[in-house]
């Protein structure tokens, strides 16, 4: 009898995983909730920032992709997508010329809200030749980023109307304060009420004569809202496709695709086992990264490059040299870490994909 | 009048910035003290990851680099370090086999404190025809790694002399527990209290009649204590090059080298500014980033493009374009989310260095 393959012994660690069979799924989970919907799924690439992926969610459907970051659009762009919405402030004389010359390779939207910095989109997109599409954002309750809702986004629209070079689209408005808390209780009401701002603002413009053919926001912790919402065209998910520790418990509708494979390097007590993967490898912020698939591992701390795990039962089994799977508390940031990640399927290894806008914050 | 200079104005951010006046004197301070020492330095090149940086400490007199995992000794080994010591153990078929091809290029030496993976380590030497060199780990505090001190540690010194294709070269103890006290206190009577353990297990190895010629450990935190200690024979500080918030609260003795420039894109409230550096850029797990060169600027804290900035006085007077300095809170795993870094002197940039070993936890 064959054995069945092991991935795990083909990786060397610490190393990110991904089960293709469950990442296709999510995106066609996500995808066909979408179907039956006004509004479209734009994938964030923040989090997987793998342009292979991002390729998948584009072929099953959605309208385009989300960054953070021009250094994520310029990689997206190099990998041939054709419609990309950069979900912040571009701001800086640097980053505005790389911004510009993007403009002949793809649709490019950016999100706005100041005027001095339409001002500075418009001198450079003018003299690119080609339109910037421009969203206004707007402050749904998350107080980072944004203009007031209704006059003060008319009023910013109507500057990004006049200037030259610049296309005004219409709004954005992200509810980033709401998108980790966990379904039920007054989640889907305060969604509503943050999203009630954005239709006031849409009245406002109409009342002005200004038409606003896109309104973008959302995430995967309140797509089923969100996404159902008429007010909106556009839904920026990302950590639906390949989920995390912390999603789990806000979309567990969405299986989990990502893993961390981690080496048992040391056993210095009964209960205590060392892993190979600390801070550079995983991320904390939203929890300690979960043991998949063995009874007994606890993560108690990561250490630069050691993880600190509680054993017992199955757990207290465990020998240098084992791997184990570790599912990553936050998924964005994990993926950063990493300049690779392997994609698996029937218990090997089916591909490799460079992460490619991985650190391209700037 | 020519106008000073601004390296600021060169750089899109958010980016690392090392000035580079200040890394060469550091760089030349932690030389001088280990030119009155009997124990000389192995830098470390978990924190920069940088090997033009690594070739500096060497040129300035360092014995050798220290590296955490076999990915570094890699990027080592194909930037032409000769000696080399990884200072964990390296557990697992996959990883044992990629560091036997480093054999034949460089001396190096691994941590070990268990007899399987020395008979692992041993068979991959033996296979490849050159000597690897072993230190037996001793836990002299820690609680992670390494064997108990005395008669243990012994037991696996003699199992390591006894193995084809390896060189027992003596102990490693680090004493991890205590680099970040404060100094003052009882930390000096801590840190000899550990390193005792050494003296105790270098007097039993004497005993035993086998050879102790390397005792290798201590830090940043540590070396002034552990560093003028006859029983060591090497330290392994890292973070003295370039330091970090956190360490010039331990060794302000060093400059800061080391900063991430930020541009601020939005000013929601009076007292609030945001930059472009979030958990992508800049790590927390030892507090938040400092600001440098301003005042009346507090980091409260970071979202994962963004840095949220409590502002007053100077502060106040930033706008959305303006760039400003934030020192790093923890050296070593900021180094790590980041492709490259500038090297700037008298307000302009010099150089720009890959961090090679970036990422290369593996």
């Amino acid at each position: 009898m064959k054995p069945r393959p092991d991935f795990k012994s083909e990786i060397d660690t610490p190393a990110l995983v991904i089960d293709l069979d469950v990442l296709e799924a999510n995106i066609a989970r996500m995808q066909s909730f979408f179907d039956g919907q006004t509004a479209n799924l734009r994938p964030h690439f923040k989090t997987h920032k793998c342009p292979p992926i991002a390729r998948r969610q584009l072929r099953a459907g959605a309208k385009g992709i989300t960054c953070a970051k021009v250094g994520e659009a310029e990689v997206l762009v190099q990998a041939g997508v054709k419609d990309i919405l950069i979900a912040n402030q571009v701001v800086g004389g640097l980053k505005i010329r790389r911004l510009a010359r993007l403009l002949r390779r793809a649709r490019v939207t950016v999100a706005v809200d100041e005027a001095r910095n339409v001002k500075d989109l418009s001198a450079a997109a003018a003299a690119a030749g080609a339109p910037l599409g421009v969203l206004v954002e707007v402050d749904i309750g998350m107080g980072r980023c944004g203009v007031k809702p209704g006059k003060e986004a008319v009023e910013l629209a109507r500057c990004v109307a006049r200037c030259p070079g610049l296309e005004f689209r219409g709004l954005q408005g992200y509810e980033g304060h709401l998108v980790l808390q966990a379904p039920g209780g007054d989640k889907d009401r305060l969604t509503l009420e943050a999203l009630s701002l954005l239709v006031k603002t849409v009245g406002a413009l109409c009342r002005a004569g200004i038409e606003c053919k896109e309104v973008s926001g959302g995430g995967t912790g309140t797509y089923r809202t969100s996404g159902a919402h008429p007010v909106m065209s556009e839904i920026q998910a990302g950590s639906y496709a390949t989920m995390d520790a912390r999603y789990a418990k806000v979309t567990p509708e969405f299986g989990n695709a990502l893993f961390c494979v981690v080496t048992i390097v040391n056993r210095p007590k009964k209960n205590v086992a060392i892993g190979d993967a600390g801070m550079k490898s995983l991320t904390t912020e939203f929890g300690m990264p979960q043991a998949w698939g063995i009874r007994g591992v606890k993560v108690e701390r990561l250490a630069e490059e050691h993880t600190l795990m509680r054993v017992r039962g199955e757990g207290a089994r465990l020998v240098p040299g084992d791997k184990i799977l570790l599912v990553p508390s936050h998924g964005c940031t994990t993926f950063n870490l990493h300049d690779r990640v392997y994609g698996v399927r029937d218990g090997s290894v089916e591909c490799r994909w460079r992460i490619a806008a991985r650190g391209r914050a700037e």
